[in-house]
């Protein structure tokens, strides 16, 4: 193995991969340092086992919404069993496997940036002919609530691999993660309490966390919002959370308040960057001033979703390729080489009870944008494919027009099963579609898809 | 009540009811002639029942999937009674309710054409300022088997209102109707024989037949295909079926053997048109060299799908007011009052086990047309979002991409659950949205909407 690659990547998560994988595919030869397991927070804390968890909750309770369906439940060990090998048992022998398909080099320990073009691997000096791409994500962050870092709470990782689920869990935080984990805990037959500063999904449209909070309400959650936590101490088998009001006490506390990156011990300091910060890039995910330097997926943090993160990854090795070999560089916006969805069209689901699904600009960001907007409202539950999906089915549909375009700039879905709802929306803001030609991009009948028509009815149409 | 309007509608199933409703809204009064139940086929007979006793089964069979979940039962009577509510019982009182509210007139009875502008419904003579807008629908084929007429077959009415599930059930034909109730009456318990001239789903692309007629087989279906149905004769309790190598028994028939225009008693020979035959529009749904006339929905022939046919039903009815009120029509290729969409970019779910969900052309078809196309296939069971959805998920989806224009002529998925995938096709079908721009709408991690990433990967990236 040589000790010299076109491109170096620091961090084997799903975005190095991806930018190593479309740079060796451009013709370069490179290498991924990890310094865990090959296939990152997503595979095995995040993304996968979480929904490994949830869907099973998710299915059984879809089918006990529909009446003619009775009975069902879960069993615990199977679907921790399910989840175990959605994860590889904590194994990357796949992913090293497919590593080694894709002709990309694995170097195995923690990697620092020791110069221009130079990354150290314990003893070993990497050097980087064209760029070094550094996509080493996230870490959850631990707030400096009194008591908290000594009570050995439960993050993300915990949460995502636990060997089995607790008789009680306290939640502190209002995100994605708290409300996820909610979710699959109180499915799972915890008692689960939710202890959120503000309300829950701050930054989208306000009725998706009103409707999540109400949900898992139903769930029998115990959401508090607008509630600071003010200590957290271990006593014995169980911890004690102190908010304003009162005490809660459970069996373990998570904590999901947010992410930090992991960008404090990679040597940042020696190519003149701080550490410990998002690493600002351009939409070619490069460092400004740097023609080397990149960081890719979570660490720059312009997004923190795996898909965005991947979409980041095939733009940024891509135009590394193309930079090495001299080639013109498609960098106006939604060229091969930018990032331009970044800015207002990410997609995120949130695999909660209810679920959320939503692209682009919320009415608030798109009215501070300065965008003339109309913000037209459906009810999901109106429509013939939903009631038909799941009796009493309630939901809210969003979308946010710029009626100066006749595009729209932002859809949101709340409801069971909207996940899959998402795409349809993300082509549409993307794509710029304008709002007379979607008209004839028909739903098909019954779906839940139908809203898209009833969307297009309360906006009105133009004569075109 | 007048016995002039502006508009008479001959039908009012879901198609007439949005013809008048769009042409009230355009300022004109509309009166509807129905001589069965206000809210036609559709909401009695056909999507709405068969999708109500089809969701329990999807429910459960999605549940019991994934592992983790175990038990649930179908509870027959529940499953009926559900399908009753969904179809109000057959009453049509809502529907009724519904056209007060909307402002148009409803006669009861079967009208006639009587000449130019004019409708005879019994003795009641009603006169249009200025249009008539036909839109009868379709009643089942009853192809010339012998015996097959008076052996008192089922047809896509009684299977979608049967107050029982029968023992056993033969079904002739190979289409939707025959593909969704051999899903339906097997998922309900009844033994099931499907006998097709051909293969199944006939124009679909050829994988969604095959793969749905493995998967009824793995219900329990005994699929027959290219097989001829000879004979058909009732005994006593059961009805006998005579096929190439012998003989099939079962407690009904249901002949599932195509559609054919209810337009032989309407009176079309008073207006110069020939009776019993689709009725021919130009692509505002207006009878060539009439100024009159139209033909909207399953009457006219050209796409037998109830969202099809209200989409033809507002550009219709929006013409009509703009006609009548003398303003410019907007009659270029996907202008507000044609119905573009009808040629090349047509919705259509089968909510068969498993589903399929396409639109646009088939591969063939656009090869016959004289495209240059490049087809693009994944297995949807190989994408992250299907195998948590469920385990060993099976699917297939295929991309058609224009290669000359970079656009997208027709998606075809097949499997579990596909059915909301739909519109995201549609709207990069219909939106005519560059393969380039597709590239920035990121399907949400882990959603089985993420088959689209990998359909563009094997499609490949151009520089742009």
């Amino acid at each position: 193995m040589s000790d010299e690659y076109d491109l170096i990547v620091l961090g084997g998560g799903p975005v190095g991969e991806n930018v190593a994988d479309r740079a060796v595919q451009g013709g370069l030869t490179a290498v991924i340092v990890e310094s865990e397991l090959v296939g990152g927070e997503c595979s095995y804390w995040a993304c996968m086992p979480s929904k490994a968890l949830l869907r099973p909750i998710q299915a059984l309770r879809a089918a006990q919404h529909v009446k003619g369906v009775s009975g069902g439940t879960l069993s615990l060990a199977d679907v921790l069993a399910r989840r175990d090998s959605f994860t590889s048992h904590w194994k990357d022998d796949g992913q090293v496997d497919w590593l080694n398909g894709a002709g990309i080099d694995l170097v195995r320990g923690h990697g620092r940036l020791t110069g221009e073009r130079e990354v150290t691997v314990g003893g070993r000096v990497l050097r980087a002919r064209q760029a070094v791409a550094i996509s080493t994500g996230t870490d959850a962050t631990i707030p400096g609530i009194p008591g908290l870092a000594d009570a050995k709470p439960w993050t993300s990782r915990e949460a995502t691999s636990a060997d089995h689920v607790p008789e009680s869990l306290a939640i502190i935080g209002g995100g994605v993660v708290a409300a996820e984990m909610a979710t699959a805990y109180a499915g799972l037959g915890a008692s689960v309490t939710l202890i959120a500063r503000s309300g829950l999904l701050g930054g989208l449209e306000p009725f998706a966390g009103e409707r999540v909070a109400e949900g898992l309400r139903g769930m029998g959650v115990d959401v508090r919002l607008n509630t600071a936590t003010c200590a957290v101490r271990r006593e014995g088998d169980h911890v004690v959370v102190t908010v304003g009001d009162g005490e809660i006490t459970a069996s373990e506390v998570l904590v999901a308040t947010g992410r930090t990156p992991r960008s404090g011990d990679i040597g940042l300091e020696t190519v003149g960057l701080e550490p410990g910060r998002y690493i600002e890039v351009d939409d070619t995910l490069r460092v400004p001033g740097s023609d080397w330097l990149y960081a890719v997926g979570d660490v720059n943090g312009r997004v923190l979703l795996t898909h965005q993160g991947k979409y980041q990854a095939r733009a940024a090795g891509d135009v590394i390729a193309a930079r090495s070999r001299g080639e013109v560089v498609a960098d106006q916006p939604w060229g091969r080489h930018v990032a331009t969805a970044d800015h207002a069209a990410v997609p995120q689901v949130v695999f909660s009870e209810p679920e959320v699904a939503s692209v682009g600009v919320t009415a608030d960001a798109a009215r501070a944008a300065g965008h003339e907007i109309e913000v037209i409202d459906y009810d999901l539950g109106w429509v013939a494919g939903s009631s038909l999906h799941a009796d009493g089915y309630q939901g809210q549909a969003r979308m946010i027009v710029d009626t100066e375009r006749e595009v729209l700039l932002g859809v949101t879905f709340v409801g069971a099963d909207v996940a899959e709802l998402l795409q349809a929306a993300t082509i549409a803001v993307t794509g710029e579609v304008p709002i007379s030609r979607l008209w004839h991009a028909v739903p098909a009948y019954p779906t839940m898809n139908e809203v898209w028509l009833r969307l297009l009815e309360a906006y009105g149409r133009q004569s075109a």
